[in-house]
C-alpha cells in the first residue's frame, strides 16, 4: 500500500500507466492499472497492470519472461495517471519491438526490434 | 487527416496521448485525444487534446503560451494510445513543473520547476 499520493482511480477503477525505460528514456507501452495492480507493483517491484480484455490482474512478462523491474512509480499532478520507470527485460511489445510505440501515425516503422515473437509466444 | 494507421478511438471517442520531450526524453503529461484533436495536431503541428472536463478541443498552451510543437506522432501496437514527441515551450504542468509527473507515488518531488505559475496564469 502507498502512504503517499491518493490516486484518483475514477469511475472504472482504472488509471492509465505509462512504462518508460529508466535508462534510455524510451516510452515502452501504455496500459491500465487499478488499486490491486498498483499494490502488486509496489510490493513485488515488478510491473503489474489490469487487463481490460481479460478483466484480471496481469504481471507484465508473466508468460514471455519480459518482465519490467520497476525503479520508481510517479503520479501526475491530477493523480489520475501513472508513470512506471522500468528496467525492461527483452522487449515490451508482443510484436517483438522494444516499444509498443514503434510506428508513426502514418504507419512508418521507427522502432527497434528486440526479439522474435515466434520464439517467445509458442502457444 | 491521416492516411496511415486507423486509430481505435473506442466507445468514448478518446485515446490517451502521452507527450514526451523529443530532446530530453522526459515524459511530460498524459491527456486525451479524439479524432478532432488528432486532426488539429497533425494539421497545425501544435499539440491539441480533448478536455474531458470542459468537453472541448484544447490547444495545449493556448492560454499560457506553453505550446507543444509536435515533431512526430506515434501510435501503439493496438492503435489505442498515442505518443506525441514534442518541443515543449516553458513547462508542461500548470503547477510550474516541466512535467506533470513531478512526484513519486510516495509524494516525493522529483521534477524540475520550469516557471512561476503565478506569473503565467494571471486570471
Amino acid at each position: 500500500m502507498s502512504d503517499g499520493v491518493d490516486i484518483d482511480f475514477g469511475e472504472d477503477g482504472l488509471v492509465p500507466a505509462v512504462a518508460q525505460d529508466a535508462d534510455s528514456g524510451e516510452v515502452l507501452m501504455l496500459a491500465y492499472v487499478d488499486a490491486e495492480a498498483l499494490d502488486a507493483t509496489l510490493e513485488s517491484g515488478l510491473a503489474h497492470y489490469h487487463s481490460r480484455s481479460r478483466d484480471e490482474l496481469w504481471q507484465k512478462g508473466g508468460s514471455s519472461g519480459h518482465v519490467q523491474r520497476v525503479e520508481e512509480v510517479r503520479v501526475d499532478c491530477d493523480a489520475d495517471a501513472l508513470l512506471y520507470l522500468v528496467d525492461q527485460e527483452g522487449g515490451a511489445c508482443h510484436t517483438g519491438y522494444e516499444s509498443c510505440f514503434h510506428r508513426t501515425v502514418d504507419g512508418e516503422v521507427v522502432g527497434e526490434e528486440a526479439f522474435d515473437p515466434d520464439e517467445v509466444y509458442n502457444d
